[in-house]
């Protein structure tokens, strides 16, 4: 006797600063090689886990989705804490659920929500060092929110996705973009949309970062969109800042 | 020709995850040891580094404060940078000041302000693992925060000092003692008070955890406190959930 095969979503967070990046990669240590491990060990099941999205080396997650498919009795409310204890410490399940059988989380997600934190103040970050930038300048958020708002909506973001991106339709809606600065040393971007290209938050922080310190003017900004054109943008900034905050779907059962 | 001696007074952060305390130790890597270090290396000299308080393995600092004499010429506002070049990327030099000669930060300090975080949802902290400890139990805040009122002002706290402590004078007086929940999952004890014995705040967490859990009624609290014995109150909770947020001082040139 066979137990009905179950699409099991998983909420994954995970501290990316050890690991190369979400997708597995040979001989090296990812965010799905250690998933796919752990659940084979409770399930004696060789899992393909799919992710909603393919974090960067050093990016990190509070809410990264995640899907895989078994045979298994374990019930649902049970696989985190079983997941959980064959998992290192820096990933954690935060809680599944089961979903129809032809549910993809990368392609049934109707959006994200990412975060970048920055520490501004000169001594470098010491508890934060894993997810923070460290970028000792006093920043113009004024100027930085201005320039933000520019890119609201739907438009070409060939200017802020990685040079050699494959990718056909650069076109993406930008729901939010708001700076905030919850102690004075430290400024956090907050942006969600229907979909992000390659590095596209980063290069959009490298731009905003360059745009606080005064070295480029707000406005330049819809200048920079306008362009399509990856060399008018700043650069891209480092991977430890960002941090996958949510991936968004449609409640069960609603239709598009 | 010599330069003139100064007392250095510094704030210091780290993540006491990977050390063992604070104290220099033989063949153990700690905080006071690395600072040392770091100092000598750009002063030349051998300094003693005096720290205001003698946290435990795994116990973090945001506000830590320790002083040094030198006859270096490094200007005093260049010291952080100086030194935290020469530091792991665990502890970090925030601030700097010239102090008199007699200063002593654990003798002028007239008291302390603690943290402690508990994680209390169901899946372990990924992100936060290094600062909070997981406790994935509902916690009765009010239950808490009534026991927690008990214990402000001044008292004798050998009930809440480890076993095998000999310090003469257990009378130490709390000036706060406030719990909040900035999270649904998460829970934070703030503490100040003008000084604390061995493991005291630990100690009282461990007595608050069991009253939040409903395993021991609040006003248990004022028995304990009353006994004097540290049997009477609750687990000494992990280290890695506290963090000593700042040392307080008179204002420069204030009479005591």
């Amino acid at each position: 006797m066979t137990d009905p095969l179950r699409n099991i979503k998983l909420v994954i967070e995970y501290d990316g600063t050890d690991y190369h990046g979400w997708q597995v990669q040979d001989n090296a240590r990812t965010v799905q090689g250690e998933l796919r491990r752990a659940i084979a060990r409770i399930t004696g099941e060789e899992p393909t886990v799919t992710g909603a999205s393919r974090t960067d080396a050093g990016v990190h997650a509070r809410g990264q989705v995640c899907s895989f498919r078994t045979s298994s009795r374990i019930p649902t409310d049970r696989l985190p804490a079983a997941i959980n204890a064959n998992l290192p410490a820096d990933i954690a399940v935060v809680a599944a659920a089961q979903v129809g059988l032809n549910f993809h989380p990368r392609i049934a997600a109707v959006g994200k929500l990412y975060t970048y934190r920055v520490c501004t103040r000169q001594a470098p970050p010491a508890l934060n060092r894993r997810f923070e930038l460290h970028h000792p300048r006093r920043l113009d958020l004024t100027a930085m929110q201005a320039a933000a708002d520019r890119l609201l909506g739907e438009h070409d973001f060939s200017s802020f996705q990685a040079a050699g991106s494959s990718i056909k339709d650069p076109v993406r809606t930008l729901w939010s973009c708001r700076l905030s600065s919850p102690r004075a040393d430290s400024v956090i971007l907050s942006v969600s949309g229907n979909g992000f290209l390659y590095n596209m938050v980063r290069i959009m922080v490298g731009t905003l970062l360059l745009i606080g310190s005064g070295k480029l003017a707000a406005e330049e900004m819809a200048t920079i969109l306008a362009a399509r054109d990856r060399r008018q943008a700043g650069p891209t900034a480092p991977p430890h800042g960002l941090c996958l905050e949510e991936v968004y779907y449609r409640p069960e059962g609603a239709t598009p």
